[in-house]
C-alpha cells in the first residue's frame, strides 16, 4: 500500500515569527519525522510573487525559510522539501487545469471577494488593481496539490475553500480525462495554536507586532521586554489569560510549567520577572536551532544543494504524472 | 543590428483548408525566407486545449499541421519552428505574466465578452460554462509573444488587442522590474486573402464549408465540384465577382490567368468546365507539396525529430530571459 502522501506550502513572503513557528512550523516538523506519511513541503515562491512584488524580499524569504526550516530539524531523508519553482510541471499543470477550471469557481474565492468588495466600499471598479494572480491563484494551488496527488492538505479554517477548488477541479479532469488525480482533502486541525503578538492582537505581520523566530539572544529579549503589559505593581495578583505573556508561556511550556507561571500570576509576579522567565524559556528552546540556522544562513551554498536535493525527489513524482497528463489531454510526440 | 523577430502562433484544432493556406499559410511561408528577419512559427498545442477537449483531434491535428508546413516548404534553417509544449519557460512565464496582468485587461477581451453576452441573452449566469483557459489566454499570448520578445506578431484585426494586451502587460512588467521585454506590434495584412467557401460564405470549419488543403486528387475533384453555382447554362455569360469559383481560382492565378478566366466567365463558360480548369490550376499548385505531406505523414519520426530541433533553437532564445526574468522578480538561488 502506498504511504498517504500530505503537502505543505509556505510562501515565501516575510520573515518567520514565533506565531508561524507554534501554529505552523513546529507542528509540520513533528509531522515530518512521521514514517507512516509521504510529507512534501514546498516554498510557494510563485505564490510569494502574487503579494510581493519586491525582488530582494522574495529573495531574502526564500532564504530565510528554507534555513529555518532545515534548522528546526525538518527531517528532509523522510520528507520531501522542495522550491515550486524549481518544478517547472508544475505551471505547466497549471495550464492545464486552467483549461479545466470554470471561471464562476474563481469568483466565488474568498480572498478575491474580500478584494471586490472593498472595491466597492471604496466606490472604485470591482476588480481595481486586482491582478490575474490574485484572481486565479487557486489554480495554481490545485497544480501544487495535485501534481504530487497528496491525499491531505494541512490548512487553517479560511483555506479549506481552496482545497474545495482542487477537488473540484480534479474531479472535472476525472470525469473528462479519465483517472489520474487523487481528490485531496483538508485536514484542518482546530487544536493549533494561534499565538497573541506583542500588543495582544493575534501575532501577524500585518499588525506589525510579531517577535521574529530566530532574534539573536539581545534583540530577543528586547522584544519580550516590549509586550504589552498593565499598571499592576509586583505584589498585585495578576490575570494570566488576558495576559499575552502568559499567553507565549502556554505556547512553549509545558503543562506543569504553565500551572507553575499561572500560580506565580497569582501570586503577583512582577511583569519584569515574568518577561525574564518567558525569555529564558523560549530563548533555550530556540538557542540550539538558531545556532544551525545562523550557520545556514552562512552556508547559503549548502541549503541550495538540500534544495535542489528535494527537488530532484519530487520531479521523480512530478515528471511521470505530467507524462500522463500531457497523454491524456493530447499533448503527445508526433507519432 | 539584432534582426526583427516575427512570430506566429498556429492553433492544433483542424485540419487545414484552402482557407487557411491562402490567408495565413502561404504568406507565412513566403516570409520564413526572409534573411532580414528572424521567424519563429509554432503549434500552439497549449491554446488547442482551450477549445478542443478531445485528446485524439488535438494529437492529430498537431501532427497534420506540422506535416502540413513542412511540406508546404517553410524554412526550418532560417525560421524557428517548434511546439508550444515543447517550451516548458512558456508556461512559466505564463504564471509570472498572471501576476502582473490587470484582471480588468481580462475582462475586455473580445472572446469573453462575446461568450458573456451569449450566455445573458441565454439568460444564464454571465460566466456559465466559461473556463478560466477562454479567460486568460491572453496572459498565454502574451507569454508566447514576450518569451521571444517578438517585435511584430502578423494577425488579422479581430486578434490586435491580444497584442495590445501583451504590450499592456509587457509595459507593466518592464515599469516594475526593469527593461526585459520589447512591445510587440501587430502586424496587420489588409490585403489577406480571404477564401470563399462551398457555399460562398468565408471558408471556415464553423460553417462546414471548406476543401482540406491536402484532399487526394478525386476528392479535390469531387470538392470542387461541390461548389456553389446558379442554373446558367453553358454559353450564358456569368458574372465572375459573385461566383466563388471564380474567387477561389483568383487566390490561385496569376493576374494573366485570372483576367483570360474572367474572360471566359464572360463568354459564357460552362460551370463544369470552370470547376475543372479549377480543379486543375489547384491541384497542380498542391500535387507536390501533398506528396510530400503524404510522405511525412508515413514518417512521424521524423516530423518529431524536426519539431526537437526547432524545440532546441526555441530554447535558446526562452532558456535566458526566463533566467533573467525569474532574476528580476527575485526567484533566485540560495546565495
Amino acid at each position: 500500500m502506498t504511504k498517504q502522501r500530505v503537502l505543505t506550502g509556505i510562501t515565501t513572503t516575510g520573515t518567520p515569527h514565533l506565531g508561524n513557528y507554534v501554529g505552523a512550523i513546529r507542528p509540520a516538523i513533528t509531522a515530518s519525522q512521521r514514517a507512516d506519511v509521504q510529507s512534501f513541503y514546498f516554498l510557494a515562491d510563485f505564490h510569494a510573487l502574487i503579494k510581493c512584488q519586491d525582488p530582494a524580499q522574495v529573495q531574502q524569504s526564500t532564504r530565510e525559510i528554507a534555513a529555518t526550516w532545515l534548522a528546526l530539524g525538518l527531517n528532509t531523508d523522510n520528507a520531501i522539501f522542495y522550491r515550486q519553482s524549481d518544478v517547472p510541471e508544475i505551471p505547466e499543470l497549471c495550464w492545464v487545469l486552467t483549461c479545466m477550471a470554470a471561471k464562476g469557481l474563481m469568483n466565488r474565492a474568498h480572498a478575491y471577494k474580500a478584494a471586490v468588495d472593498a472595491n466597492q466600499e471604496a466606490g472604485e471598479d470591482p476588480d481595481y488593481g486586482i491582478t490575474m494572480g490574485l484572481y486565479s491563484y487557486p489554480v495554481l494551488m490545485a497544480a501544487d496539490i495535485l501534481m504530487f496527488n497528496a491525499h491531505k492538505v494541512p490548512v487553517g479554517r479560511d483555506q479549506i475553500q481552496h482545497i474545495e477548488m482542487a477537488r473540484d477541479i480534479a474531479a472535472r479532469f476525472n470525469h473528462h480525462y479519465g483517472e489520474h488525480f487523487v481528490l485531496p482533502e483538508a485536514l484542518v486541525d482546530d487544536n493549533v495554536a494561534v499565538l497573541q503578538g506583542l500588543d495582544g492582537r493575534k501575532m501577524s505581520k500585518s499588525y506589525g507586532n510579531t517577535i521574529p523566530l530566530f532574534l539573536p539572544e539581545k534583540p530577543l529579549k528586547k522584544s519580550i521586554n516590549k509586550i504589552l503589559t498593565n499598571l499592576l505593581e509586583p505584589g498585585d495578583p495578576k490575570d494570566p489569560d488576558t495576559s499575552p505573556v502568559f499567553q507565549i508561556w502556554q505556547a512553549f511550556a509545558t503543562p506543569e510549567q504553565t500551572a507553575a507561571m499561572r500560580q506565580q500570576f497569582a501570586e503577583g509576579i512582577a511583569w519584569g520577572e515574568a518577561k525574564r522567565q518567558l525569555f529564558e524559556l523560549v530563548n533555550g528552546q530556540l538557542a540550539e536551532a538558531r545556532d544551525r540556522y545562523e550557520a545556514l544562513l552562512a552556508n547559503p551554498a549548502h541549503v541550495e544543494e538540500v534544495l535542489q536535493a528535494g527537488a530532484a525527489k519530487a520531479r521523480a513524482y512530478s515528471k511521470p504524472l505530467l507524462g500522463k497528463v500531457r497523454d491524456a489531454v493530447g499533448i503527445r510526440p508526433i507519432r
